[in-house]
């Protein structure tokens, strides 16, 4: 009983730091379009000022918001007693809809330069921000090519898969990062008059939406890096049989007290498999999540 | 023996990022001294653009590459044979050092604006600076009252250990984020006849001093967060005993090859232990590194 209260604790903690990072998230998106219809010149696609500005939006949106969600996807306790097999399509289709939204900005910002000639990639936020775009397609790419496709052997998954979380949780902070510089870029080229260092509303505005960016991306990261909050292992085995090998019982309903019998085994199972095989706590714990 | 040169080829790879690591921190700190004294006024004192330069050249050594090796001191494995407590004396003693010349580099700003009635805190640049060096102060602080100073109880470190190593992560990649808005925005400042967005050397030569920030980055966060890399725990029990009761056997030589087979020593231990007191074998490992 002392054990099962303390897990439906630790739930209520996930629970409200996702409620914290959906609602700095929500925030942001929302403080995005009161910056460019409230302060700037609103959205339109015409190769004027209102093109440019889906670029803060979307990539607001899309490679922040939607990309930071689709990183703790597997940590919702709720989709437990979903397949994997559903789960990596959730994730992958999220990224998808980041990847696009990204792409789309990029395409409004050089399209708005283009029309106004100002030139393109001179700066450092376009570099690592065209970096991280390019990085995170080839993350998504191989990810799809190694875990969603039937195709790869289990040993070549367990090797790609401490590298395919660092990558993804890399590129999310540098997309924060190079947002941040995207902000700065702007605030010093559209604040003229009064300027950005007098501190006008539009500055400190954009400042919070900056500073929300940063909190969001700090939440994300904490979920992500809780081992304790990993998508528990037992249910992954059914997620390497061959695609409709997938046994009945994957579906059956699961609650938080249930999972801490099912967590108690897994333990042993773990450890126990772990000296059999000579291989490190942490290493076994990472095979059994592919 | 397949066991030793699987080690000795992890070993190696180890060393080839610490070296790559050691090697880009080391240029960025070069590039940035060739930006102040090539394209820039120089160093010096008294309120002018000289004492502005101080403002990057002691975050990127101080704030970014010491900060960095003050991340992944644990890690080198010649270091294993020394004693835990000496190791927290260098981490401690690195961070103070980063910490210094952090502070320093602000007071050169804040000089450098009052003289040249430039507004302080303004942009977001500031804001998320300033808030990255008093959280940095803060996880200084309770990380030598917690680890350091021989009072806080076991459980108490057990607790911290985790939300430690998240913060200072956290800081550090924040750091970098803001170092990335600085170099913006003294490109767009700074570079006006011919501007940043004509690709000057300047703009050029500072925008690849930025790229090597994430880079330096993203290898401190790789060798940081591989499990197999850290410090192994069988020294952490006689760190745990008080000051002066370390048995002789710490200082003693220890090899690579030595260690293959105290490691799996410590993995039963590990497991053993992991089951007794009903921990998952991630909280077990991070107990006993404290």
């Amino acid at each position: 009983a002392v054990h099962g209260a303390r897990k439906m604790e630790d739930y209520g903690r996930f629970l409200a730091l996702l409620v914290s990072a959906l609602l700095v998230g929500f925030v942001a998106v929302i403080l995005s379009l009161v910056w460019v219809f409230h302060y700037r010149e609103g959205l339109s696609w015409d190769g004027g000022a209102g093109e440019f500005n889906w670029h803060p939006v979307l990539i607001i949106t899309g490679f922040v918001f939607i990309q930071g969600i689709a990183i703790i996807v597997y940590r919702l306790p709720w989709t437990w007693k979903c397949s994997k097999l559903l789960m990596k399509f959730i994730h992958a289709g999220l990224n998808t809809i980041a990847m696009i939204l990204a792409i789309v900005s990029l395409v409004a910002v050089f399209e708005y330069h283009n029309a106004s000639n100002i030139p393109n990639m001179y700066s450092l936020h376009s570099w690592i921000g065209l970096a991280a775009v390019i990085f995170y397609s080839l993350q998504l790419f191989l990810g799809f090519a190694v875990f969603l496709l039937p195709f790869a052997p289990v040993p070549l998954r367990r090797a790609v898969m401490p590298i395919h979380v660092y990558s993804g949780l890399t590129i999310f902070a540098t997309v924060i990062a190079t947002a941040l510089m995207g902000i700065t870029e702007k605030l010093i080229f559209a604040l003229k008059d009064p300027a950005y260092s007098t501190s006008p509303p539009e500055g400190t505005f954009v400042n919070c939406l900056g500073l929300l960016l940063v909190i969001f991306g700090a939440l994300i990261l904490w979920m992500a890096s809780r081992p304790h909050w990993k998508r528990p292992p037992e249910e992954n085995a059914k997620a390497l049989l061959p695609i409709g090998g997938t046994p009945e019982g994957t579906e059956a309903e699961s609650t938080m007290t249930d999972r801490s019998h099912a967590d108690k085994a897994d333990l042993r199972i773990n450890t126990d498999a772990a000296r059999k095989q000579n291989l490190k706590p942490d290493e076994a714990a990472q095979r059994s999540t592919m």
